[in-house]
């Protein structure tokens, strides 16, 4: 199998999708693999193997060695004078985060240009990226989420909750934009960062000392899950921190968890993924309070694919790719038409 | 300002979707257009105004006569001998009812290309597309809906309701799928046509003599909305019958109801609206009973774009596509890489 990493976007997290694919480099060991860059402009770029170094895209030497791309149906294609040659992979991994990538339109165009991929669906995409639709999504299967209010730009709207609070734009991810407000007087600074990056933000009372646990799986053949970790935190993990977050590869401790408390955040983690999340590999995030466990967020393209977690990675992304759900095709035969017409030749 | 009418795609509304591009050739009759049909295999062909008749699509003779179109960024483009040749307008409009128009991917597309254009973006299309969704968005936004249980295919639920209660594909339109079931033998037939066209599918109680209020409208400049209409309806409209619907270009009366009843229609439609589906022109599906009024559902791409609910629609169009609201410009200055790397090199 040949995998086509795609990774770049024109995305907050664009630098932090070049270091997941570098991670991804190193940790796909066996697989073959050729690279596809989207860069700022979003335009696509055939990187060489050789060339998957962060001072490549930084220093834009990209722009004069690496091919452009077009993407035609079931292909991306390099251009020459002797025509178009196809690029030959097997199926595509969507490893851009946040914008493009997580919101919906990569899978929305691999589908439409019938190019295999493993990664968030449309309809995924767009309940992951948006923290609202996630809440809404969640609470309707009965997975429990932290209170929340949403404020627009422009709205006054009373808070809720006590402080501290945690202010969050609706759409990125990566704790961007993120801030722990501990009184009144800090808020209408984390208010106009949020607004920086989205019109629209969520208000979550900050839970001091709350348990997080990530366990991250997909279902192909039969259901792959990862084991349980308590992620390292600082007070709260900023960018930076994230950032050096996305190149880990080294396999992580288990948290130390009563099975009972392991066996229903497996029950809500495939609560959240059946049957939305096919075709991903996602990490769910979630907070952890007297034994009621609440969703944080759904990381459908998590940091290097959350490769630490599982026991034998490279098999999992084989088993993803050779278990993708296509897109129905739809028989289009002109009947209306047809006996619209015929009805018309009577008349 | 010239349109691009974008119309056909692979969708079990192509048809319709031809019968709405050609109504909306004779209703803009002095908007300069161009006509861009996807076919059942997602090719892109420049459609001649002369050959916009029904016949020239389903006798397949596009595929001889039209100039195939590829998709760079900014444009559509032409191929031949001398080059490749961009296709000029200035706003595209997405008239792809159903999938590939109104699932998120077409504007995933026209965003990621940089193509400015009047439709539902990547967020709205999934939020009206899917059934589910549309119900806990508008819950969330205070807007009532009609009760309801969500069916998976192979699962046994028992349904909550008594009879007669509807059945409806998650996520198709135009009543395709769609049954009535009286009693409570008739209901695996219609769950086996329903999930025909999609593996989950929604099961409300079915009111008799509900009464149904149509309105459309959309925010540009400022709000533009329709009169509200009371659709005809037989006891179901049927495919047949909603097919010939989105020929409509008649204008229509307007319902016979109080200022009250009015006003918070459009409180609800403009709940609804704003601002998810900015650069859309959609028309809401209202069921009211007792005053209460409940959302049925939205359609972010109308038949014929509800034309005859709007005084002026040909000005409508103009309005939509001189207030598009452009996605924000990410400046990506690799700030993190070149850390990284000056911390490397210090190191």
């Amino acid at each position: 199998m040949k995998l086509a990493i795609i990774f770049g976007g024109s995305s907050y997290e664009h630098e932090i999708s070049i270091v997941s694919s570098i991670t991804l480099k190193s940790v796909l060991k066996k697989t073959q693999k050729i690279f596809i860059f989207v860069d700022s402009q979003r335009d696509f770029y055939l990187i060489d193997e050789n060339d998957m170094k962060s001072s490549f895209f930084s220093s834009k030497e990209y722009l004069k060695k690496a091919k452009k791309l077009s993407l035609s149906k079931g292909a991306f294609e390099t251009k020459s004078l002797l025509g178009t040659k196809k690029v030959e992979f097997d199926v595509a991994l969507n490893l851009i985060h946040g914008r493009d990538g997580e919101d919906g339109k990569l899978a929305g165009i691999l589908e439409f240009f019938d190019i295999n991929f493993i990664g968030p669906r449309v309809e995924a995409s767009v309940i992951s990226y948006n923290k609202l639709f996630t809440k809404l999504y969640a609470k309707e299967l009965g997975v429990e989420v932290i209170d929340y209010v949403l404020l627009r730009k422009g709205e006054q709207k009373e808070i809720p909750f006590s402080y501290p609070i945690i202010i969050k734009p609706l759409r990125l991810g990566s704790s961007i934009g993120v801030s722990i407000v501990k009184s009144e007087d800090e808020l209408e600074y984390a208010l106009d960062v949020a607004y920086e990056f989205d019109e629209e933000v969520l208000v979550e009372p900050f839970i001091e000392g709350i348990k997080e646990y990530n366990l991250a799986g997909t279902l192909a053949d039969s259901w792959y899950l990862s084991i349980v970790e308590e992620p390292k935190k600082e007070e709260f993990l900023d960018f930076d921190k994230k950032y050096l977050d996305f190149s880990r590869d080294d396999k992580v401790q288990e948290a130390q968890i009563n099975e009972n408390l392991k066996e229903n955040l497996v029950k809500n983690f495939k609560q959240i993924y059946n049957p939305l999340f096919k075709g991903a590999i996602i990490r769910c995030d979630f907070f952890v309070q007297e034994d009621r466990i609440y969703l944080n967020e759904i990381n459908p393209i998590p940091g290097s694919m959350a490769n630490y977690l599982f026991e034998d990675f490279e098999n999992l992304i084989e088993k993803v790719a050779t278990n993708l759900h296509k897109e129905k095709k739809i028989d289009i035969n002109y009947l209306y038409i047809n006996n619209i017409q015929k009805a018309k030749g009577k008349a």
